[in-house]
């Protein structure tokens, strides 16, 4: 007798944070331990993966500047495959899934299929590595603001998005 | 026979997240569960205050923006006497403690008094706010950077910091 998985499936797209295992967040903890599927980044630390459950798929999905391994659509497609089995999925990002971390398309990809997906904000390193350091972004009579700009625009922008004479 | 206490304390600066328990980190509740003492915000939701033992003293030390409880200097000087006592104090700031926090001159105080700390990050309201309205701060091929920006400059500092035309 085949049982078919009637439940819903649903998403979460969990920030890693920036590489300390102690900087995820306890729901993304929870996130990890629900989860049926994991897939993960290159960003993330490996030991994240020992708070799946022993039946869980892991799944490394890195990209690197170096070679991509999956593309961005493809990321996309599986997402909304696994999801759309009835799985719990757990896509783990380093830092902060809505910083540089292309969160945005996997959130509307899943929306675009219907399906049920949670966004779990992540430490970015463009404010813990700095503070690890020993440097505050923002101190009181010094700093009232600062700017965080990717390292890496999408080359097949028609225009440069950064006004680097703005920034300065 | 009194036992003096010879162990040196420790502050750490914790990062308490925006208000949801869940975006607390890993490391940060360890903080709270080791503590004698924590000293907390108003900005901190108190159902992270379960996470210290039943010996712990929890105090508030909570500013606002009508009215002061505890001057900024008199927060530091109690992390000075709490930490040079042999404590392990925990400092549980709204936020990130390095974002707006005012962590960094808590940090100099601790530094100056040559006592231990230690700074964990928080998932900051300036990121996570708009995640959960489903704003992502950055998207790929429409933002490349964001500026964050205090809505409460010092009103001591003799220039005003933001150039609120460059911002624009």
């Amino acid at each position: 007798m085949t049982v078919k998985n009637t439940s819903p499936g649903i998403c979460y797209i969990v920030g890693a944070g920036p590489g300390d295992p102690g900087l995820l967040t306890l729901r993304g903890r929870q996130c990890i331990e629900e989860a049926d599927v994991v897939l993960y980044d290159y960003l993330c630390n490996p030991r994240l993966l020992d708070f799946a459950t022993k039946t869980a798929r892991c799944v490394f999905v890195g990209k690197n500047s170096q070679g991509h391994c999956l593309k961005q659509e493809e990321i996309n497609r599986l997402l909304v495959k696994e999801t759309a089995s009835g799985h719990v999925v757990c896509r783990l990002k380093g830092g902060d899934p809505y910083v540089f971390g292309r969160g945005g398309e996997e959130a509307m990809a899943l929306h675009a299929a219907g399906l049920l997906f949670e966004v779990v904000p992540g430490i970015s390193s463009a404010i813990a590595a700095p503070a690890y350091a020993g440097i505050p972004v923002t101190h009181r009579g010094v700093t009232s603001s600062f700017t965080v700009i990717t390292g890496h625009e999408d080359p097949t922008k028609p225009t440069r998005g950064i006004d680097w004479n703005e920034v300065a």
